[in-house]
């Protein structure tokens, strides 16, 4: 790997997932911004050159690009640290990965986007009806980490992994979607490990 | 791994794949049923004894129980010939992976539960509202699967992977919620290159 550039839109969480597993591992990244909210991952450039399929992130290393963000966080970090030794840790790890884009990321994210960043008046009726279910399935998901944390500093084989990682990405910005996280006090203490980590970037940054 | 025991309700496909990979890797797996038609995976027992969470597949490990389909089918084929050599080509199976739970199934799947297990008169509000969405969705999903299989035979790596077991899960029974798959003769071909193999086994087996 050399040359990674990272094509995201920096606010999602989904891209910021990356530039977390990235900066953890020393790896550089070139960012190339793209404004989801005006269109700009559908101009005829992006879908010829970048990805057919109109979606972000997409990690280039050289001419390949490598999409859906759990997986460009494993191939940052095949062989590092972030990932556990032994066959049932590397599929518990990929368990929660696959928990958080099935049953995290469509609540809380989805709710986030349409909130934050769409508006609720802007929203289509279809969008509206399912505000109450990604809500409830958004809690329960937070509940359901709460709980996983209650006796474990991180999610799998008492280390820190991509796991952390990937669910750390839409959790830590739950609140910008109305979830109350301060009701979950094993998923806050978790997120203070996380932010205190020297090799730690914000959102933001 | 020895006494691997699948939790499971046999139609789904996210547990069909499992079953699919053992068979392919040769892996001897007991079956034990519950029907959620009827609230069976939601009973006191199941909720202490196999998945707090209430949801099938659970794969039993002695004592070890991991949830997730494809995080299943990881473990399972781990260092197997079913996942290709090279970090790049096991990301790309995995992205293919997190795209099928992402953009495939909460699209073909829930279709094919809502009009075929709990019926489109049982179905409540916001989940009819979602109907044509999740059409229009599935055949985005089938349309980029076909797209991709036009010029190759598997989708990673020119070998046959964890990619296709997990895509040919629900997609050999999109029929079941009325997507034209005759419509897609990439994805056709393919599952004929699936269903020949002779470690293969139906969904009904």
């Amino acid at each position: 790997m050399s040359g990674l550039i990272l094509h995201e839109y920096p606010a999602s969480g989904n891209c910021y997932k990356i530039r977390l597993a990235a900066a953890q591992l020393g790896l550089p990244l070139e960012r190339r911004s793209y404004d989801i909210t005006k269109g700009e991952t559908h101009t005829p450039e992006f879908l010829r050159d970048i990805n057919a399929n109109g979606r972000i992130p997409v990690l280039q290393d050289g001419d390949r690009f490598l999409t859906e963000s759990n997986a460009i966080c494993f191939y940052l970090a095949n062989g590092s640290r972030l990932i556990p030794d032994g066959h049932y840790d590397q599929a518990d790890m990929l368990r929660w990965m696959f928990w958080e884009q099935y049953s995290h990321e469509p609540n809380i994210a989805t709710l986030r986007f349409w909130l934050r960043y769409v508006g609720i008046e802007a929203l289509a009726d279809p969008q509206r009806i399912q505000i109450a279910g990604k809500r409830d399935a958004g809690n329960a998901a937070l509940a359901l980490m709460d709980d996983h944390l209650a006796s474990r500093r991180w999610f799998v084989a008492d280390r820190f992994s991509l796991a952390d990682i990937c669910l750390f990405a839409y959790t830590h910005v739950a609140d910008e979607a109305n979830f109350d996280l301060e009701a979950y006090p094993a998923i806050v203490r978790w997120m203070e490990g996380i932010m205190t980590m020297p090799e730690h970037v914000t959102i933001d940054a």
